[in-house]
């Protein structure tokens, strides 16, 4: 079942490893399956240069496993909820890499400082609320999503397809589990560029809103120019 | 048309990606063939490891596109410009390394701390003004080039190889393809030092203006003792 | 004699230099058989990769040579001390890794930012008293193992499995060599993501302590869902 | 002539490079055969994975090629200097790694603050002054070393083998070309461990003094217990 989209689940976690993204095990990435309703996720604790397609485990968006001899990410539900609520989502990838998991840390949203924020992020990457000792309790991983689901009130979630979760570490998507891997990417390079402007100035200001949303629309808006028109 | 140019530029945009220079698709490297009065660019979006000297884009120096079956480089009226006001030039990359894009944002020129930085650059590395919000709606890409051209009345353009445009990136160049992808290497390096140097002393000085002289004129000038006779 | 254990040890120094965790010779990892009472440990100053399972040296607790052709680590007193001292130690790994090394030359403990740090130590990494003049001259090495020890009164070894000696560096343990090694990995990753969160945000609070425990519970207590159920 | 010597002073350079010490053609070492009183010195300006032992330069002490078709490193006037003056180097190597290449511009010396340093350098590592203008013009590479030799009256060069050159970067050596790398790697090393250090505790204190000693005796006194009897 699912066996292209595990695929490139399968394909999607190997490359966090190759680029950088991911220490041991701390990360996973996942890809949905819209018309089944089903998701398709890493298993737990088993090391990216070993994964095999059919390893990947499959859940329905309650969180429930459908497929899958291995037990799945811890953060299945959090991956769950983010599918459930928005409705673009096409794959999601949590890491806890440097510069993204110290901005979390920090509980400091990530503001954009520049281009290359702008290129991909329409505006600040928030961080959520911290969880309550009650949430914690009764349901960690599915409460995770939730304050995420909450902090986006308002927000457009493909204009700003990443979230830190505080004192965590990142959440990051896209339409596909490859973009996801390259928005969890693209955040870590910012998160770093944003540290080392503040040093070199620390009133690096914000970029101005006109060259912002010029950038977001020059690779995102319908009369997109940037990429081949092939690509999708 | 302009196979060896194709296939330098093709072969330093590959070099962009080995020597850590971008992320993702992040970067263009151009070249241009003076006689003809034609420059030729990476298309856009395509990755590097998959480049082809044939997908190289070329263009005239109004940044019309004369051949080429994909999209060159968002980036392309920029590089046209320059080609167009700086006689010497034989190549230009953009990139969004860290360390020389945090001094974008932070919109501060970078000083010549040390004879690694007087090796290449004879004097700071300078920032533009920002862009005004008609410019961007007129004719962003045009106007980053125009900004630059601005930026270096009195400056000479081979003495400084460099310049970071304020709140994006920065754009290196020098008489070849794969030099200007030296430029953007010893920029991002000497960007990363000057940090550093910071960190350590907040008082660090500027280089004395007679070694900084020596240090240039010893790689660069007429008289220059570094390398070997053969190399141009 | 101990082949098996020999290789996992000779497979975990080789696993340090793979993982950039040492530097020229500065590291070395050990492992114990209880049932002998017999420790296994690198010889000293030999470069990893050509390290052999039959280089291997072996010792006793009390830190005297059994077998081997070579000499030991300079280190092998406090790996000694360390097993005869907690006994649920299975492997030790002391490195020079730059950020864990930083702390302990800064004398500074490492406090729990998040939960990346909470997936595996529960609590603060402490740090140890610096030694005397006395202790130094009368038996470094053996007297570096007991400041850790003096430093873990009232701490679980298991559940803060790791210790910055004051000026000098980590050292860092798990059931086994190749978890120490993995232990010595996440010490240096959130050292780093704490330098990396105070420079963001010089209030960086600790992680809630329900979530703290939540965390390491996660991955560590007898009703951790993290992993496989075959892991041990 | 002296092939032994260039096989391991070509093999010394390429090692820089897999070490990452140096960016594009920005080092170089050299070694010297005493008997004989000539060095051996990378050719300048050439990329090091195409070095080939016979592209070596012979230099005698006076800075003079003696033999080879191709131009000596423009700093080999500071590698003879040092030669003639300190009898026991066998290796010289100059970087401009990043971290030593930061505190020689901030014109700092690089202060003993762990054991990491202690067990190469038993001391901090001295800047030189800055050169005068009329030194520069005269002769710059010549006085560069003799501003070295000045900075170590009264220093063992042997106890301390290395040193930063104001607003430049830093020389470092040993017995041997290989032992000059591995020493400016460990400085590299250290430079980086000290701005972190710095960053965590703005006030850690220096090594006590017995523990360096200890730590420098350990591995270079007549009573090293450190490495294998074998190793010269």
């Amino acid at each position: 079942m699912l066996d292209a989209l595990k695929r490139e689940v399968c394909e999607a976690n190997r490359q966090l490893q190759r680029l950088g993204l991911v220490t041991l095990t701390w990360g996973n990435t996942s890809g949905v399956d819209r018309g089944r309703g089903l998701m398709v996720i890493k298993p737990s604790g088993v090391p990216y240069e070993d994964l095999q397609p059919a390893q990947m485990v499959v859940l329905d968006l309650a969180g429930n496993v459908v497929e899958g001899d291995l037990r799945p990410s811890v953060d299945s539900p959090t991956h769950a909820c983010l599918y459930a609520h928005f409705p673009h989502l096409g794959g999601i990838t949590h890491t806890h890499s440097r510069y993204a998991t110290a901005f979390a840390q920090a509980r400091c949203e990530v503001p954009s400082l520049g281009t290359t924020h702008a290129d991909q992020f329409c505006g600040p990457v928030p961080v959520t609320r911290q969880l309550s000792e009650a949430e914690v309790a009764e349901d960690y991983e599915g409460w995770t999503g939730r304050v995420i689901v909450e902090r986006f009130r308002g927000l457009d979630s493909l204009a700003t397809p990443a979230v830190l979760v505080a004192g965590h570490a990142p959440f990051a998507w896209g339409r596909s589990p490859a973009e996801s891997v390259h928005t969890a990417l693209a955040l870590e390079t910012i998160c770093q560029m944003a540290v080392l402007s503040w040093r070199i100035n620390p009133q690096t200001p914000e970029l101005e809103a006109y060259l912002c949303r010029k950038h977001y629309l020059r690779k995102h808006g319908p009369e997109a120019s940037y990429g081949q028109k092939l690509d999708v």
